[in-house]
């Protein structure tokens, strides 16, 4: 009974989902949801991207179980920035998007970032409209989260390593990491960032955007 | 009706996992539920209590989503250990544990560590039979955490915070954080510890087996 109730939820979930992308391509928008467990520096990292972007200008929907933290911090910098907070649902999903996107003004060209809950798991199931999942991980989190986690790793487009200035003082291993991720996504791009030195970011931004234009031009 | 549903599951899962803590209760076996985030340390910190319990054996019910890579390394160390592999599913629940309880062999005086899926939302949610739940968070993973994922901070009857040897590497605000965890849990003992250097364990192990030893007495 619990496997019917969930497969339910995940196909309307899917169909809304591909109304929201639809809607979304149509307008020109492309969007990215961002997963990765709590304190990965998904925030950190999305204001480094915005930092490095050229061509588009972003909107961002932030979802959080609780607080708007980071949705304070984002509309100091000036992004529109619109909160979702679950009260206690460990992902978002496409009905709850499909909301959110009526309420932003988004223009043809914008990128829409989705910030999921910090959760290595359920936001992986669940689509919301994106074009693409990035997937946030870190050094500090250890070598051992493609095995432990696999569903996250093999649906991101591009998987962003954080926190890489903190290799010298951890004892990950990049082999036994990469390995893990090539089993599961041969040809995943994966970019060794740091969200405190800013570094890696100007390629994730030219990632993002050359896929945004790839996207939108191919529709 | 998701609601519904859901509440019937809670409604459920708690049924068994108080009849899942009274036979661990008759047994004199005392319950860790672990729970923390991906990468937080969670077996390491495990691995360093067990050097530090002086009164009481350890077994370990090892709960991840797919592999069995923690359950080696504690078999290795010679600890009773169980996997449960969830193929997908983002948290124990009560049946899971009512299955491995009756596989493992318990004996008066026992400490059984239930070592929750990687995850700060759903574990806090799901009654397993335990007596205590015990959070794993980390300095590396920032210190809006309480803020943002307050349930587990709520929940949990000991918190520890892992990676402190890194905090020199690291922006960690440790007022806020501190402030966060009192207004969620005024008196919750917090424990810093360093899973790489083993400072603090001897602490941790030390409160469990008085929690332990007050619990069992009790009944």
């Amino acid at each position: 009974m619990r496997i019917e109730v969930m497969e339910g939820i995940l196909d309307e979930n899917g169909r809304i989902a591909d109304r929201v992308n639809a809607r979304l391509q149509e307008n020109g928008v492309f969007c990215v949801n961002i997963m990765g467990a709590p304190g990965a520096g998904k925030t950190t990292s999305l204001i480094r991207i915005l930092e490095n972007l050229t061509t588009r200008r972003p909107a961002v929907i932030e979802g959080d179980i609780e607080s708007d933290i980071d949705t304070q911090t984002l509309r100091r910098l000036g992004v529109q920035t619109l909160q979702i907070n679950t009260g206690g649902a460990c992902h978002l999903d496409a009905p709850l998007i499909e909301k959110a996107v009526s309420d932003l003004s988004l223009s043809d060209n914008s990128v829409l970032f989705i910030e999921n809950i910090g959760n290595l798991v359920c936001p992986a199931e669940f689509m919301i409209g994106e074009h693409v999942k990035m997937l946030i991980a870190t050094v500090a989190e250890g070598s051992d989260k493609p095995y432990k986690y696999p569903l996250a790793f093999e649906k991101a487009a591009g998987i962003l390593v954080n926190k890489v200035d903190l290799i010298p003082h951890l004892d990950f291993d990049e082999t036994f990491f990469m390995a893990g991720i090539r089993a599961l996504n041969r040809d995943v791009p994966v970019f060794k960032v740091s969200g405190r030195t800013g570094e890696g970011f100007r390629e994730v931004a030219a990632w993002i955007e050359s896929k945004a234009a790839q996207t939108n031009a191919s529709h």
